[in-house]
């Protein structure tokens, strides 16, 4: 722990020259607020004029000068009166506005920081010198918008970003994995594929699927069915609008709708796109009477939905409008609850596994906070969910955080977390225990004695969202998906127009195989059809020319040792059909 | 012809008799229209009380008697103005306002037509004498309301259905018909074989697909997706909402604004549930550039849409607000057109074949009408378009109507029509030639000579929409889906407990063949687990007891002859997969 904080006390100290280096360029610079990140620091300006990307440059060479004059930070109290007019009289408005806020608090006394020309309201701790910061291992990396306290309503200030590390090669490999993430990132890479779209037109939240993409994602789609199929779900379909009412008993209507988008009005009626498959499954549920003997049923479907997010956040795949949720619910007894809540677990982990990003993932387990109005209310029945929740999860030996305020307003929820490229993490999958639910819908099954009773119900998904998870997998693999998901699995290039009909043979042969095939015939040079091909990051190029029509064989590249082998074409759909069917 | 009209005439004379006896029962009647109709006629009635269905029987009785008088039908021309003051005094308001109508229109005089105590304006022709209806070939099949004229405004009168026919074999056998449509209902079926539901709280055009309906429906799209994909389709994936401002370019917002439900306000935009698929799959094919050697290209997507649709006639899975349809656009040039048509017109006819619909099913060319209003507007391309269209068919051998004023608003349609069990025609696939659309959305490829071309473009539906092909299907088969597409192919029964385990072995081994079983372990007696199997007329019921179990074999009964033939297992499932590939 020691490490995090003297690494936080030089981010945070950074932060402080900054701010001094903006008051040299600006002396009319009015100060925000200036904390430690991740990787680093930002502060928060007040500017007579909007920054360019060029005065980063000239304020990185005046933070340069400010750590070689190796200026002692100097720590002092006030009493809090004292501090107020010392910051007015330096027109810090907005640090006024904090000493008042500290005031209200009950505070007396702050403690104030200074460095040369720069005096911050500030509890530190900081390095002892500037000189301490090692001059050539931050960067400041860019500027943006922030209001002030995050609160739109009041005015913008200019925020600068910057990294800081305890050395130089600390930092080059940070902007180098930076520059790898960039190369990884799912829109830069989605484009180059012509994996998926995003048209203004239709809308910035709206990802279309171009053919490449979609190959991938009927894969994935059939893959998932299938498992699940085995594991004895049944399918659904159902609309993605529903009315009203429905929302109105489950109660999104009074703990969702900051997250669903305005009703449509149709006649008399007001419909929703759905933010979530539970009641359309549940009205299916409903639909016939159900025995103990049934149980468990597990109704699944692929299920589109829309949740609002902002239009500023809309971004790729990762943040969108609507997206389509591996979605799935058990009905169960509360004797089956256990055995099901692990089942899913190894679905995921299975398919987690097949995707091959099962290494990748933590567990949460996100529970109720105190404020329980964001919640549907029955302590007891939340009090026994949760308790269900992190004993599976332990008794099952996985490790987990726990996330608090995390829960759905049903229930609680297991997380599956994975980190972008970026670092940032974000929830990919989740389980949920919802003892709620069926009571609101009236939900029940006759048990042995022929009584009626409410079925526990589970709430899960095994790949997530089809576009998040996709999201990732293209920044995990690069682009250079496995061949199981790849969407052209083999490319065939003759080596001359005389050697297209053998090359259209095989094709066909490997068509008939229900191999993801394509054929360049065109004009270009062999050298440049290959690259090309490479460039589409396909897993096998087949060159085939002369010789090889002859031994009715196929000269192989392979995209992961680019090494090249011949080989007999009945060999080589041997290879590649075994490769497709273990998931390699 | 003439027969068409001889009974034409006998139907009217029997709903003249109809309102004669209703005269006789309600002295105070006031009588609308009442023509004859498909299989029968019918009468508006305004009535000092609301008729009850045993009414019917009285009224049957009361017309059998007026048959039995052998009264004349006596016809009179009369001058309007008589007429008018005749009617008044009768109380006739509404034929008085029929007569003030035909004033206006310039009539001097009118036909009235007597047949004992009822008088009509009526032009004819009538039997001559009541006597020659033959008294045991007319049934009053039900009572509705009608507004007067059609017109909403105006009130509402009682209105009694007929059918009527020249012999009591005659009506006899529509009877049975219609008993069996009723017991053909997709709307029946779906709720014995809990195929499909409907729920108030989720919305009545919004079908939820129960686990049974959904295994058919995803053997349906998957059969129709890797059929596209044989045939060089790509696949895409599209949102089911989109901008408004797609919908203004692709001319939907001017020509099609009635038909799409209204916009959702999300921040400062407009999105719409998408009427269509293709101004979403015309943004993809924009997305990139196209070479012609990259024609043909084929999108196909299984596209969830919304049309509006009048709350009232919402019904099962035939009439809905959202529906899925197996939608493609191929973009091609022109002189690709013809090929690519009639390979469209291959596909549908091998779809519908596989699926047993092949000989249900007519051609309809769809044209444009005079009200050019309603298309978009280019006479020349119209012109052109229509002409390829009817040649294609004509070429193809294929016999058609001709459906002046069904064409789509951006081009001409061929359509295939298909009769629902009560009769009714209703467009279930379309092929549309579209001209205007690229121009629109400036869609272009590149041309040999390196210049910009306007693709030509296919709109083409293959099973057409799931839900209508569904209800085809259900209706068709009357819910004895043929092996391949039914949700439960096999049901193993065993005779006692002490074979569940046998079964259960069996179970697993149809289940690793992937084929649909389900394994009924009740306490119900054998006869009632075999009747309810029965039921849900699943093809194959296997029951297994000791000798089975000692010969490794099944007592296999089959639906369609209802006998019984004892198999190894392995046979079994020889002729099972055989069945399920060759689409029995």
């Amino acid at each position: 722990m020691k490490k995090i904080e003297k690494i936080e006390i030089l981010r945070h100290s950074t932060a402080h020259v900054l701010a001094a280096a903006v008051l040299g360029m600006f002396p009319e610079a009015k100060f925000g607020m200036g904390p430690a990140v991740e990787n680093g620091f930002y502060y928060d300006f007040d500017l007579p004029r909007t920054l360019i990307p060029e005065d980063l440059e000239i304020l990185e060479n005046k933070m340069k000068e400010i750590i070689k004059a190796n200026i002692k930070f100097e720590q002092a109290d006030a009493s809090i009166e004292e501090a107020e007019n010392d910051f007015k009289e330096l027109g810090q408005s907005y640090k006024v506005e904090l000493i008042r806020d500290l005031k209200e608090e009950g505070h007396k006394k702050v403690c104030i920081y200074r460095a040369g020309i720069f005096v911050d309201l500030c509890s530190g701790p900081h390095l002892d010198y500037t000189g301490e910061i090692p001059a050539d291992a931050f960067k400041l990396t860019r500027i943006s918008g922030a209001y002030w306290k995050s609160d739109e309503k009041n005015k913008q200030l200019q925020r600068i970003y910057g990294v800081a590390f305890e050395s130089k090669k600390d930092l080059d490999e940070y902007l180098r994995s930076m520059e790898d993430a960039k190369e990884r990132d799912h829109r830069k890479i989605g484009k180059e594929l012509k994996l998926f779209h995003i048209d203004e037109n239709v809308g910035k939240g709206l990802p279309l699927w171009m053919p490449k993409g979609a190959a991938i994602r009927q894969v994935l789609q059939r893959f998932i069915e299938d498992e699940e199929t085995k594991r004895g779900y049944l399918r659904t379909y159902t609309p993605v609008i529903g009315n009203v009412k429905l929302y109105k008993i489950s109660g999104h209507w009074d703990h969702y709708k900051n997250d669903m988008y305005p009703p449509i009005k149709i006649d008399d009626e007001e419909y929703i796109l759905r933010p979530m498959t539970c009641p359309h499954q549940f009205m299916i549920y409903k639909a016939e009477q159900h025995s103990y003997r049934e149980l468990p049923l597990r109704y699944a479907e692929l299920a589109e939905m829309y949740r609002k997010e902002k239009s500023g956040e809309l971004s790729g795949l990762m943040r969108v409008m609507g997206f389509t949720l591996n979605d799935a619910h058990i009905f169960c007894t509360p004797e089956q609850l256990e055995k099901e809540f692990l089942d899913v677990l190894d679905l995921i982990q299975f398919s987690l596994k097949a995707l091959g990003i099962n290494k990748e993932v933590s567990f949460r387990a996100s529970l109720r906070d105190k404020e329980k109005s964001k919640y549907l209310n029955n302590d007891k029945l939340w009090d026994e969910s949760e308790k269900i929740l992190t004993d599976i999860l332990d008794k099952a030996g996985i490790k987990y955080e726990v996330g608090v305020g995390e829960a759905a307003f049903y229930g609680p929820k297991a997380d599956i977390q994975i980190k972008n490229v970026l670092g940032k993490e974000e929830t990919i999958i989740t389980m949920q225990i919802d003892l709620n639910s069926a009571e609101r819908f009236d939900l029940f099954y006759i048990d042995q004695s022929g009584k009626k009773q409410r079925p526990v119900i589970i709430h899960r998904s095994a790949i997530g969202c089809i576009e998040r998870t996709m999201a990732f997998l293209i920044e995990h693999y690069a682009g250079a998906f496995p061949v199981w998901l790849s969407s052209v699995q083999v490319i065939i290039i003759p080596v001359s127009e005389k050697f297209n009909e053998y090359g259209e043979k095989i094709f066909e042969e490997l068509k008939n195989k229900d191999i993801r095939a394509e054929i360049d015939k065109s004009s270009e040079s062999l050298g440049k059809r290959i690259r090309e091909a490479e460039k589409q990051k396909i897993p096998y190029i087949l060159v085939v020319g002369e010789k090889e029509e002859k031994a009715e064989s196929v000269a192989v590249r392979m995209r992961e040792n680019k090494k090249q082998e011949v080989m007999k074409i009945k060999e080589f759909i041997e290879k590649i059909e075994k490769e497709i069917k273990e998931k390699i």
